[in-house]
């Protein structure tokens, strides 16, 4: 199609963050690297948040420590405060992001602060992010609609978006929080921002709560979006629908992509892969249905996903399994 | 919008028969009411073919006589031969539809013919249902891609829909069978199949094997198709890969045409009730986002769901949870 598109993965901060239950730091370090060595190139790997508020997040100087760093990919981290980021200066994150909401109710809700207040408290985070040279990228939550107020109006998401680039952000992931926005919605929404923000200057981050996500990317792109957020195997959840499908899998992502003529440079079964490993890990069944289709037709190994180098010479990787007779296919 | 889009329900039959084991047919008769209750006009309810064959599929006259009729919804059947069509004459279905394959390999694994002989054999089965007044639709499998001879050629996949029309099928529905392509596939597709074919002739059949199938979608509104399959809770699967996602979730379908503002007339609420109703007899997880959404965020009955009727007056539905405790959402 003559466009790169950039992802950025985000299945260690805001999958696993999301997740009932904290990892072992050698769970996420590897699953950092697994997601490098898959090709992705943009990777939110920690955020430096209270340990007691966001337990899941907790060692994240650790993990910045024992992830191999270098070779083309940037680790980011996801930073709320100024104690956030020194921390995040301290582990060398190459990236930091902030984060307000389109909805006040939201904003108290998930930070304590009303959005005003959250600009006064990460407008030091950002001086000093510029201070030593790091990007800062700016999240905005509730683009698409609040779990408390319901529907968020776009002049809202409009005004807070031109906020946060202003503040300093170079670009604002838009993000549908509850995962509510159809393909209607994000090409309403976007007309109204590209009406008064760079496109270039616009991320979509999608959760697929309904399903939703990646017709959403597609409706992005062709209104010339060309960053959007993903997490392998959807890792993560909606807080307000316990049990409900996570973000966006990168996996699809990558799919629709390549498929599009978009060239990702990212291998998709060792993606699945690391999907699958983390999955294992955490007791939950594979997140991407593309990793359910190649686990269903035996294309992965089954020792790799347990995270066991594979020593049997039979190995557990099977071909196309025959046809179940199930009749006419459709 | 400012359009109308046509959404054939096939879970009674593409994803039925997917199933490992058949159901009583005082399961499937509700699930086609259900169905036709929570607002759906097409529905492809049966099919009439070999028992022996396709044991999901039997007892298919007994599910006709089950169902009420009438009310607008038009009950739909798949024949393969003369005498699947003396039986779907004899249950009154609405419409019928055959099959081909743009695959020869795949049509002998099918059913047992090459391309040539699966359209002699349905040759009949179009003089009866047109003796008989009744509408004869054609589906087109493995048009995105083969599982055994893997590519499949546009010029192909034009011609054999070609031939399906002139044989005398009033729409052809190009399915992707095995869940292969993406919406790049569909554009290309689309645009040689469009500088030959009547676009109001084509219908798009999507399986979610790779989780694509919404944005497929999506690539065929915006090429004017106006026609979609699905599923409801995304029943069915993939032969070729057990285990794998089903066909499009209609919950999802209708979701994504509601954004667009095409008036679907079906209530989301009663069809992912459906939808649940049946993966909860088959005794799995809800297939469809949409489902798990609304189930984890407490908004559906759950007695309902077992086909028993709420008695007690607290009842089992409830509001919004709490927000989990789960830090910074984006």
């Amino acid at each position: 199609m003559g466009f790169e598109v950039k992802i950025v993965e985000v299945g260690p901060r805001d999958g696993l963050q999301n997740e009932r239950h904290p990892l072992p730091v050698a769970l996420k370090t590897r699953l950092v690297d697994d997601l490098a060595a898959s090709g992705l190139r943009e990777i939110e790997a920690v955020s430096f948040v209270s340990e007691r508020a966001v337990p899941q997040m907790a060692s994240s100087a650790e993990v910045m420590a024992g992830i191999e760093r270098g070779a083309g990919v940037r680790h980011r981290a996801l930073v709320p405060n100024a104690r956030g980021m020194a921390a995040a200066l301290e582990a060398k994150v190459d990236e930091i992001a902030v984060f307000a909401s389109a909805s006040q109710t939201f904003s108290h809700h998930n930070i304590n602060c009303d959005i005003d207040e959250s600009f006064a408290r990460f407008a030091p985070v950002i001086e000093m992010a510029r201070a030593s040279g790091i990007p800062v990228r700016g999240y905005l939550s509730c683009a698409f609609g609040c779990p408390y107020e319901g529907a968020v109006s776009d002049d809202m998401v409009v005004a807070t978006t031109a906020r946060l680039l202003e503040a300093g952000c170079y670009e604002v992931a838009v993000s549908d929080t509850i995962g509510i926005g159809g393909a209607g919605d994000v090409r309403r929404l976007l007309a109204s921002l590209l009406a008064d923000v760079e496109r270039e200057k616009i991320a979509l981050h999608f959760h697929d709560t309904r399903g939703q996500a990646l017709a959403n990317v597609l409706a992005g792109l062709d209104a010339g979006i060309r960053c959007f957020d993903s997490s392998v195997g959807g890792l993560g959840g909606c807080p307000y629908a316990p049990g409900a499908t996570g973000n966006l899998a990168t996996e699809e992502l990558v799919y629709l992509l390549e498929s599009l003529g978009v060239a990702t440079g990212v291998d998709l079964t060792l993606l699945a892969t690391a999907g699958l490993r983390i999955s294992s890990a955490l007791g939950k069944p594979a997140g991407s249905r593309i990793a359910q289709a190649l686990l269903a037709s035996g294309a992965l190994d089954a020792n790799a996903i347990r995270g066991v180098e594979a020593s049997s010479p039979s190995g557990n990787t099977v071909g196309l399994p025959e046809k179940q007779k199930t009749g006419v296919q459709s």
